[in-house]
C-alpha cells in the first residue's frame, strides 16, 4: 500500500570499480540491440540490423489510420495531420547514419549504469517524409519562438518521473535546411517498423538518436525553454551530479571496422590467416564531412591512412574507406579513427561524463593470426 | 608467433556466485537479440522484432543469383539448386513459433557462461520454402540412411573447433511430414533477412533454434550417426561437463505475459494503476498444441485459467490467452503457466543442465500498483 513510483525507479548511478553488468542493464541489452559490426559491409542497413534504443514500451499501432499529428503552441493557427495528409505534401527522401547517443558507455570507468552499448549502436537508413519546417510554415511560427517540443506516444517512467517521451528542438534548428528535419514515415522504402517509430518519427539529420522522437504525436511550439526530463535532466554531458551540463546533440566522429576473418563464438576474439587481409568499415560525424581516416595494426604505435570511398552525395550518411593489412602469425590490435572537415576527431582515451554520452573513443580490434597448420 | 585456435577460444564454463555479466556476454547481448515483451500482441512478429541468435558472422551475400544448394552423401543422385530452381518447386507457407534452446539460460544458477537470454528469445514468422522430404525424394534416399546433415555458410570457432555451423536431423525427421521441414528463402512473404539466414535456411517446427539451420547451403544424407560439434558437444542436457547427454529437440512449453502497464526505463518494473488491467500473452509448445494456460497475481499462491484464443489451424505457432485482473494498491507478481495436449506443463522452479538449454521455468513479472496520487 501506498506505493510511489519514486520507490520502483532509483536515481541515476555509477557501476562499482569490479561490478558486472546486472539484471536491469541486462534486460535492457536484451531488448534492444546494436548493429552486428559485420553488417557495416552494407551502405543501408538492411531491415532489423539498424540500431534499436526504446525507453519505454513499443507503441502498439495495428491501424494507423486513426493517428493524428498536432502542430501547435506559439503558431497562428493549429495544424491536424492524419498520415494520408503527410504523404499529399512535399516529400524528401534522406540518407542518414543515426547512433545513440550512449553508444561505448559500457567501456567507460566507471560505467554509468544504463543501456550498457559498447559500440555499436548506429545505422543508416533512408528515411521519407515532410520537412518539419514546411509543416511549421504552415502553422506559422509566432515571434519570440523558442523551442519546438516534439511527444512521443511511449509512455513510462524514469528516475522518479512519470512522462511521454519529449524533447525539444532549438527553433532555429527545427525550421532550418541544414540539416533539414523530417517528419519521416518511411524508413528504406517501407512504413516505419514499430520500433523505429511507427507511423512517425522525427529524424534530425547529425544529431544524436534522442532528438528522433518516435511515435510522434504532437509538435509544440514555445516561447520558454523547454525543462523536460529527457532535456534538463538526461542527456546532459556533466561530470557531477549537481553540474548543469552542457547539452548532448550532435554526433562526434567516430570509425568503426568490420572485424576482420572470422569470430570465437564466445569470446568475439577474431581469427585471420597469414597474408593480405582486406580491412573495411564506416566513419562518420555529424559535425562536418569527414575527410579521413587512419588505420593501426599495431595497437597505436603507427598510423596509416585508408581510401575513402569517393563521396557520393549523402552528406548525412557513413562512409566506407578500407586498406589492406598483411598479417603475420601472432597477436594484433587494430584500430582506426576518423577526422572530420572541422578538425573533430576520436581521442584515444575515453571521453568521461555521467551520463555515459557521446564516448568515440577510438575501437580497438583484437586479431589473432594463426597459421592454417596451428589450429590444434 | 605459434598461436593456435586453444588460445583464442575458451572450454565452456559456470559463472561464479556473484559474477555479474561479464564481457563477453555483454558483446554477444549486444549483437543479438530478443522479442521486446509487448511485441506478443502481434500474431506474426513483425521484421526486426523476432529474436535473433547468430553463432558467428552474418555472411555478406549481396547478390544471391550465386548461392547454391546441394544435396547429396547417400543419395540415388545429387542435387544442385540455384534459387530460381528452388522457387518453381511447390511451396509451403507455415506459421511457426520458433525459440533459442538457451532462452531462459541467464536467470540460472549457476548461470551457464554464453548467450545470456532471459526470456526473450522467440517469435513467430511465416516461413515458405520447399517440403525438404521432395528435395530428398527428388534425391533418393539410399538404404541405410540415418541422418541428414545441413551445413551453413556461417564459419567460426567455438570451444576451440574451428567450424562452419553444422546440424543433422534423423532421417525420419527430414523426411516426414509432421512436421514438415521447410527450406525456407521468404519470412513474412519478404526475401529472408540477412540475420534470419539469407538466403535459405531450414525450418523445423516444433523444434528449438539450433535445428533452423541458416545461410543452408548443402545437404548430405549419412549412414553414419552426425557427430559434429553443435549436435554431440553443444545443445545436449548434461548435469556434469563427462556426461554424454540428452540431446535438445522439441521446444518445451511456454506462456509469456505481456508486461501490463508501463514501465520504469531502468529497473523495467511495471507500474499499473487501481483497476480493471487487461492481461494476455502468448503460449506455445513443440511438443504437442497448447491446451491450457493459467495466470497467478498472488507470485503462486492461486492460478486461475486464462481464456485462449480459438484455435486458427496454425499448429506449430504460439497461441494468445489473455484475463482481466483487477489491481489493488501494491506490491503483486504475476505469471502464467501453460499446458500441452500430452501434459507437459512449466516448472516452478529452474529445469538446471550445464548448457543452460529449455529452462521453461514460469515467467515472474513483478507489478506495482500506484494510486494516480501516489506518483511523487
Amino acid at each position: 500500500m501506498g506505493r510511489r513510483l519514486g520507490d520502483v525507479s532509483a536515481p541515476a548511478r555509477l557501476a562499482g570499480p569490479d561490478e558486472g553488468i546486472g539484471p536491469d542493464e541486462l534486460a535492457l541489452a536484451a531488448r534492444n540491440h546494436g548493429l552486428p559490426l559485420e553488417a557495416l559491409r552494407h551502405d543501408v542497413t538492411p531491415p532489423g540490423l539498424h540500431y534499436v534504443l526504446v525507453h519505454y514500451d513499443i507503441p502498439y499501432v495495428p491501424d494507423d489510420t486513426a493517428w493524428r499529428l498536432t502542430v501547435g503552441g506559439l503558431v497562428r493557427r493549429a495544424l491536424h495531420f492524419d498520415l494520408a495528409g503527410l504523404r499529399a505534401l512535399p516529400r524528401v527522401t534522406t540518407r542518414v547514419t543515426l547512433e545513440c547517443a550512449g553508444n561505448g558507455r559500457a567501456l567507460l570507468a566507471p560505467r554509468p549504469v544504463s543501456q550498457p552499448w559498447l559500440v555499436e549502436a548506429v545505422g543508416t537508413a533512408d528515411w521519407t517524409g515532410v520537412p518539419l519546417r514546411l509543416l511549421l510554415a504552415e502553422a506559422g511560427v509566432g515571434p519570440g519562438a523558442v523551442d519546438v517540443v516534439c511527444t512521443g506516444a511511449d509512455h513510462g517512467v524514469e528516475r522518479g518521473v512519470e512522462q511521454d517521451y519529449q524533447r525539444a528542438l532549438p527553433v532555429a534548428v527545427a525550421t532550418g535546411d541544414d540539416p533539414e528535419v523530417l517528419v519521416a514515415y518511411a524508413m528504406n522504402g517501407a512504413p516505419l517498423p514499430p520500433q523505429h517509430g511507427h507511423p512517425l518519427r522525427l529524424v534530425v539529420p547529425g544529431w544524436y538518436g534522442m532528438a528522433h522522437v518516435k511515435w510522434l504525436r504532437d509538435i509544440t511550439v514555445s516561447a520558454q525553454p523547454f525543462t523536460g526530463f529527457q532535456q534538463a535532466v538526461a542527456y546532459r554531458l556533466r561530470q557531477h551530479p549537481g553540474d548543469e551540463g552542457e547539452p548532448v546533440t550532435r554526433i562526434a566522429p567516430r570509425a568503426l571496422l568490420v572485424p576482420p576473418g572470422f569470430p570465437d563464438f564466445m569470446s568475439r576474439t577474431r581469427v585471420v590467416r597469414p597474408g593480405p587481409v582486406p580491412l573495411e568499415g564506416r566513419a562518420w560525424s555529424g559535425r562536418a564531412p569527414v575527410t579521413a581516416v587512419e588505420v593501426t595494426t599495431d595497437g597505436g604505435a603507427s598510423w596509416h591512412p585508408a581510401d575513402l570511398d569517393p563521396a557520393d552525395g549523402h552528406r548525412w550518411a557513413w562512409r566506407r574507406w578500407h586498406r589492406t593489412w598483411t598479417a603475420t602469425p601472432g597477436d594484433h590490435v587494430l584500430a582506426a579513427r576518423a577526422t572530420d572537415a572541422e578538425g573533430h576527431t576520436q581521442p584515444p582515451d575515453q571521453n568521461w561524463n555521467r551520463g555515459g554520452f557521446a564516448n568515440n573513443a577510438i575501437q580497438r580490434v583484437p586479431v589473432v593470426c594463426v597459421s592454417s597448420h596451428d589450429t590444434g
